[in-house]
Parts: structure tokens; C-alpha cells; sequence
């Protein structure tokens, strides 16, 4: 009887010391996060979130109350990525920003860059204080010509500590279906990159971690462009052989604007940059790159976005760059040649004609 | 009557100088060039020579007699890229190599790398000397684990100030649809690159040169394996989103190699380097990018390769590149998975989950 009561007094000590590394490693409280937003990319974080390891209480808000209750009800975003079940309790879903806020400690930002500002209408710095906010918006705040970061820093006194981007080649579709992805976390402060890292990994989702904030948004924000300018490509009827020439020469714009606005050393090579670009400009799933092959046959800037009913950063995200270069004075011919085409309404055939003629 | 004399003179003048500036231009004498092999890319060569304005005259050689005799009675290769017009003389195209190599002070050399001593077993280093050796080749000549121009250098004599090559993100049934692409002419002779450049442009193909001849060869080479890997990949079902990270790492991979056989100040992100790779690894025209996606379904090398009736030169060049290594060690995960895979029967699985591990 000693004897066995020794050997469960050693089982049961041996485990209390496993779960007490694991609850140190898992900060020891269950981390309460946010997600604002319920389109696909939103989904996918809300999904990653849940089926990552670590403990951790979820809170979902979207604007549409009609969303809200349908996912309440049957466990699935009637809108997107319907396929993912939700496993957010129903009480943690709500259409009150303010009230949800309250109750988290990170706050993953997940409405595109040109709602930011409205969904945040009524929230103020003293919410904001204290928490953790994340960056999953590849954007840049229209009129502000902020990207989200700087916008947060700037009305929301949020610390550039505080702040984290998330980012990577990662289309939300293949986060449903499961499919290996890779994600660059960046932070200024490392340890905060690598704890949230440290809840969304799965057996599906690898993550990285990045001290390159100000890349990391950039590069997301360029490669929306850079896609619009693949579709339009497409659309006019150029083919592979071309579109590559396109991208090369469209990393190395990134290289050189990132650089610019902030001169780290960076490898421009890294997932984080090169390989979302590539996702974008090449994937099916791209809505950017859907945008500019309708462009680039001919429908109106107007008639592509009712066509398809979804917004294109890169449309928004070109205007915002072009205002911000006036102040780099950074040669990019592929993002001019956009913008000419979307806002000053060129002819696609002309404008891609033109930009050959500069690219090698 | 003398003042229109003199009119008359004046143009006559004027014409003369013009047609001798335009001579000079263009060598005075019509180039001849030989192009060495019938398959696709052969075929594209011919009709973009053909199409470019300069005055030249153009030799094809292939070992198919039939198909020679195909060609000469019906002006289309019968085999490869069909729909093209061949504008080629008759009495230009033959199976007599030797015979052919006289008349001509250009050889663009175009068989595929596993077959290329094959096709020069009757061709001594007296046929080659003073010519122009360009090579399209994108491999390595198996069992000699040596680049084309260190080849030629090697076994005829070719002086590598001879020697260009020609690479880009080119798929032949690109060019048979005269959809634009970019083209990378490299050589040690910056002049001779010029000319030979000359030679090929046109309205849908436009030159740039170089003088990185050793990692345009290698960058050609790996390329192809990168494609073999991407392949794989699809076929065991990874998405879009790990083919942006494996080919991000992939184009890394490439850089620390050829940098440490050929230490020279480049940008890997030029087209020839990154352009190439993502056309063969993205493109539905890869015949290595097909070949690894049959593998990645499970199909045997050998059941893959008669299924296509075409050589994916991937799987040749990642043996070569294997052996190549041993004398560099560069870090390359990506081609030895691809080299287990292919050599080693490993399970495309397997080490694709292996290689996933390495990759960020």
C-alpha cells in the first residue's frame, strides 16, 4: 500500500509540475482577446484563435447585428469563410465595441483601413490604455494618410510598445481549409511579439516574430497595390512571362519606399514581404487582384467594386501612398501608374504600355 | 534642272549616310546564327530572330529528320509550338550539325542539358573556335557537374568571352502568342551581350544584359528545381499561402548559393533571377512545376516522365546540383528535399513536412 501511495504521490507531484510550467508558460491567466471585424481575414484570426493551444477567453464584435445573432445561433459566419465553425460562447459576440473592449487585454483590429475610423467612433485613448492592440488591417487610414500604427499612436496614445502587427502570406480561405500557413508577428517589444505568437500557433499556422513594425505595414499595404497592378495586367491580356517582370520589379519598389520611410536593415526576401506579396499578386483568392483584372477589361473603378462586392485595399491604399510619397519622393512606377489609372481615370492600356517601357 | 539636281543629290547624300549609319549599326554584314534544337524554346528562339528587324540569316538544326522535312514542307514545327509560322529558308534547316556550325559565327545552342554532349558528339573545339556560343540550355550536363559555359570552356575551347547566355522569365508558348517579355542576355563582353540583344528584340520581347553569366546559368538551374519543389508540393495539397513562403525561401536559397560559387555584387530580385523562378514555379506552362506535381500525387519518377513525353530538366539538375554542393555546403533544404525525393525515393510527404519545419 506504501508502496503504491509513493507512486501516486510522485504521478500526481510530477504533474502539478508539468501544468505548472505550462500555466507559467501560458502567463499563468488565460489571455482575454478581442477580434474586431467579421470578414474572411477576421474569421480566419477568430478560428486560429480558437484552435490554438494556449487558454484564453475570446471576444468577437462586428458591426452587423443580424451577423451577430446568425453566429450566436448556428455557429458559423453566415458571410464568410461559412464553412469554420465557431466555438466564441455566444455572450462573447456582440455589436458593442466599447463594453468588449473593456473586457480584453489584446484587441485585434480587423476592419478594413477605410472603416477604421467609423468603427471606432466612439471609442477613446482612455479604452485603449493599457491593452495590447494588433494590427491585422493592410492599410492605410484614408485621409490621415496614416498607416494603423501611427493612426493608434497618434489619436489613441496607444505606446509603440503596446502595438503589433500581424502579417504574412495568409489568405484567409486557406486558414479554413487548414492549410499550412506562416505568419510574421512584429513588435517592438520582442517578448510581446513572441506571447502572441505563442497564441496563434496551431498545427496548421507557424509563426514568426519581426521587429519591423513599420516594414511589416508598409509591405502589406504595397502588396495590395502591386496586385491591383497584376490584375490590371491580366485583364489588358499581358501574360506570365510579364507578370513576373511585374513583380520583380515591384519587390524592389517595396525595397526601396520601406526603406526610405524607415531605413532598418531588412531582408526584403522574407516571407513577411516578398512571400505576401507573391500570395496576393498570384492567388485566386486575391480580391485585390480580382479588382484590377476587372479594371484592366474595362469596367469603371465604380462598376468593379458593386461587381464585386467587397473592398479592394489596394484601391484606397494607392491614393494614400501616392499622397505620402510626396514627401519621399521614392521612384515607383507600378504604384503612379495605378493611381493615374484608378484616380485619374488613364487608360489601362496606355498606362501598363508606359510602364514597360520603364520596367527591366 | 541643276537646282533639282542638287535636291536629288542632297537626298541621294542623305540616304546614303543614313543607310550606312543604319549598316554600321548592324556589323555591315548580316548575321548568321545557328539555333541547336527543335523543342519549344528552339522554336521560340526562331521566331523571335526572325520577327527582329536587324538582317540576318538564320540556320536551325535538328536530329528529327522528320520533323525537318515537316518543316521545310509545311513551315510549322510539327512537334512543338505548331501554330508558329516558320519563316526559316528550307535549304536552312538540316540534321547535319557539323555542316551547319560552318556556316554561322552565332551558335545558340538549345537541347536540353541532359542531352547536350549527345548532340555535340561529333563537334570538336576547331567547329566551335571564333563562333559565338550562346546558350538557352537552363541545366547541367550530367556526369561532368558543370554549367554550360564551363562545359564549352572545358571541352572546346570556348573562351568565355565568347560565350553569353540567355535567360528570363520566358515560357515559349508566351512568345508563340507574342505576349511581352523581357529577356536577360549575359556575357563577360559587355558588346558582344549588346549585339547579340539586338538580335533578338522585338515588338513583344525586350533585352536587358548582363555580365553575371556563372549565376544567370545557375539561377536558370535552380529555378527549375524550385519549380520541381513547388510541384510537389501542390500535388500533396499545400495552398498558396506555403508556396509564397517556399518560394520566399526559395529565392534565398538561390542567393546564398550562387554568391558563394560566383562572389559578385547582385540583386537576386532582378528578373533574371526572381522574374525566372516565378514564372517556372507559378506558371501553368512549367513542365517542371507539372513533373513535381505528378510526384507530389504519387506517381514514380518514371511513370511521370512517359506520362509527359517531355524532360523536366529540374530532375537531372538537382543530382548535379547535389554533387555540385558537396564542394560549396551551402545550406540548401529546399533541393535536398527535392533530391531525396527523387533519388532516394523518400516520401514526398514526409520530407515536405520535414522541409516545412525549416522554413519561416
Amino acid at each position: 500500500m506504501g508502496l503504491v501511495f509513493k507512486a501516486k504521490n510522485y504521478t500526481f507531484v510530477s504533474l502539478f509540475k508539468s501544468m505548472n510550467r505550462r500555466n507559467k508558460f501560458m502567463q499563468e491567466q488565460p489571455q482575454k482577446i478581442l477580434v474586431v471585424g467579421g470578414g474572411s481575414w477576421a474569421t480566419a484570426n477568430i478560428k486560429m484563435l480558437t484552435d490554438n493551444a494556449a487558454p484564453k477567453e475570446i471576444f468577437w464584435w462586428m458591426r452587423n447585428a443580424q451577423a451577430v445573432e446568425d453566429i450566436q445561433k448556428f455557429g458559423h459566419n453566415p458571410n464568410y469563410l461559412s464553412s469554420v465553425e465557431i466555438k466564441v460562447p455566444a455572450q462573447n459576440i456582440a455589436t458593442d465595441l466599447k463594453g468588449l473592449i473593456q473586457k480584453a487585454d489584446f484587441i485585434l483590429l480587423n476592419v478594413p483601413a477605410a472603416f477604421l475610423k467609423n468603427a471606432l467612433a466612439d471609442i477613446t485613448a482612455v479604452d485603449f490604455a493599457g491593452k495590447k492592440i494588433i494590427s491585422a488591417i493592410k492599410g492605410i487610414v484614408p485621409d490621415e494618410n496614416l498607416i494603423i500604427g501611427e493612426f493608434l499612436h497618434k489619436y489613441f496614445e496607444v505606446p509603440f510598445k503596446n502595438f503589433l502587427v500581424i502579417s504574412g502570406p495568409c489568405h484567409a480561405e486557406e486558414v479554413a481549409l487548414e492549410k499550412l500557413s506562416y505568419l510574421t508577428i512584429a513588435s517592438q517589444d520582442a517578448d510581446l511579439a513572441a506571447v502572441f505568437a505563442g497564441m496563434l500557433n496551431t498545427r496548421y499556422i507557424k509563426t514568426t516574430t519581426s521587429d519591423d513594425i513599420y516594414g511589416t505595414e508598409y509591405g502589406a499595404v504595397l502588396k495590395n497595390i502591386y496586385a491591383v497592378a497584376s490584375g490590371i495586367c491580366h485583364g489588358i491580356g499581358y501574360g506570365d512571362n510579364f507578370q513576373a517582370v511585374l513583380i520583380s520589379n515591384a519587390i524592389s519598389e517595396m525595397k526601396d519606399f520601406v526603406d526610405a520611410v524607415h531605413p532598418i536593415d531588412r531582408d526584403i526576401k522574407e516571407s513577411a514581404y516578398l512571400g505576401d506579396l507573391l500570395v496576393t499578386a498570384y492567388s485566386q483568392f486575391s480580391r485585390n487582384r480580382t479588382f484590377g483584372n476587372m479594371i484592366g477589361k474595362g469596367y469603371t473603378v465604380t462598376s468593379a467594386q458593386l461587381e464585386m462586392n467587397m473592398v479592394a485595399e489596394g484601391y484606397y491604399a494607392v491614393n494614400c501612398l501616392h499622397q505620402i510619397n510626396k514627401q519621399y519622393t521614392v521612384s515607383m512606377p507600378i504604384c503612379e501608374a495605378v493611381y493615374r489609372i484608378l484616380y485619374k481615370k488613364h487608360s489601362p492600356v496606355t498606362e501598363m504600355r508606359r510602364l514597360a517601357e520603364q520596367l527591366s
